[in-house]
């Protein structure tokens, strides 16, 4: 079976939520599986200067009513939270401890997380929160619980995201197919081409 | 008739290329012209904090990528200029001072400057290289020669970006279609349907 496809995504991203509602479903068009890979972008624009769309001038305006068009563009559900952005380390820590145990378990969570904050609005930042959602998902809560005090655990968002910009994220969704990046929700297409024609 | 789409461009911008390639047969399926707005990136870029594509850590290699690839999908001819990205202050001024006088042939000159910048990678920056452009476009050179001393053509790249600016234009290309704007050759689609089923 050919290798799956990275997605990249800050669980804190409308065009994440947006991606992660098509890329299960294009990759299996072309036999291919995705390994879901949440990060803070908030570290990587430690790294590149970037900044919020939010704090951009005029580009965070439009921002906002681009995110709205094309969730109706998609047909997909879509409130803006009231805080946003967002923090989703608790989120990110919680999944990671999942998928080292049960990879389609931490994927229903990470589809949990994105139907709360933004097919929902609901403010998904605070540990209990993530912890609630998880449990629901079928975790242990007692062991997350006790998990989440581990260093390795709390770690772990850092160490993830900084593998990521090794690899050249630095943005959400970020994809990468057999060494081939690709950036935004806006490139699927460029991909499904990609995977059913071959490199181009 | 219904009103034109404005399209904002830089000529140094490779996605308004692609753009500038695919605009004017989508607007005609829809019963519209286009107006055609080129500016100058490095103005917005001052009142935006914004930067250059290739300057930005990670973003700026993968936008490289990107473009290369993106122009292979969409089968547009493509060759990078050495000198990238590059300033079009000149071609800017030739192409108002042409629009002034003649829509189709400003408009067949905005072709000629990016069929040379980026369908062959030539260096478009000189003023003597953005007026035989002109001239070969059918502009009378020596009018056109002494239009390029006069300050309100000197300044029109100026006054035509804060006014642009000034309507929310942040990025090339950009368009508003009826006071809805939209940024990037990637939304394309989006504008497609805008145009076809109406505001959703």
């Amino acid at each position: 079976m050919a290798e799956p496809i990275d997605f990249y995504f800050d669980f804190s991203s409308p065009y994440g939520y947006f991606a992660s509602r098509r890329i299960d479903e294009l990759a299996a068009r072309h036999g291919r599986g995705v390994e879901w890979r949440p990060i803070l972008l908030g570290l990587v624009f430690e790294r590149t200067g970037g900044q919020p769309l939010p704090a951009v001038p005029l580009k965070g305006d439009y921002a906002r009513r681009d995110m709205l068009r094309s969730a109706r563009y998609l047909g997909l559900p879509f409130v803006f939270p009231e805080k946003f952005p967002f923090g989703s380390t608790a989120a990110v820590r919680c999944y990671y401890w999942l998928r080292d145990g049960d990879a389609a378990r931490a994927r229903d969570y990470a589809r949990a997380v994105y139907a709360a904050c933004f097919g929902r609005g609901e403010d998904i930042s605070a540990p209990d929160t993530a912890i609630a959602l998880a449990a629901r998902a079928g975790a242990d809560e007692a062991a997350l619980r006790v998990a989440l005090t581990e260093p390795s655990v709390k770690e772990r968002p850092r160490v993830e995201t900084t593998a990521a910009i090794e690899r050249g994220v630095f943005g959400s969704p970020y994809f990468i197919i057999d060494g081939e990046p690709f950036w935004g929700h806006d490139r699927l297409d460029q991909m499904e081409r990609w995977l059913s024609s071959g490199p181009y």
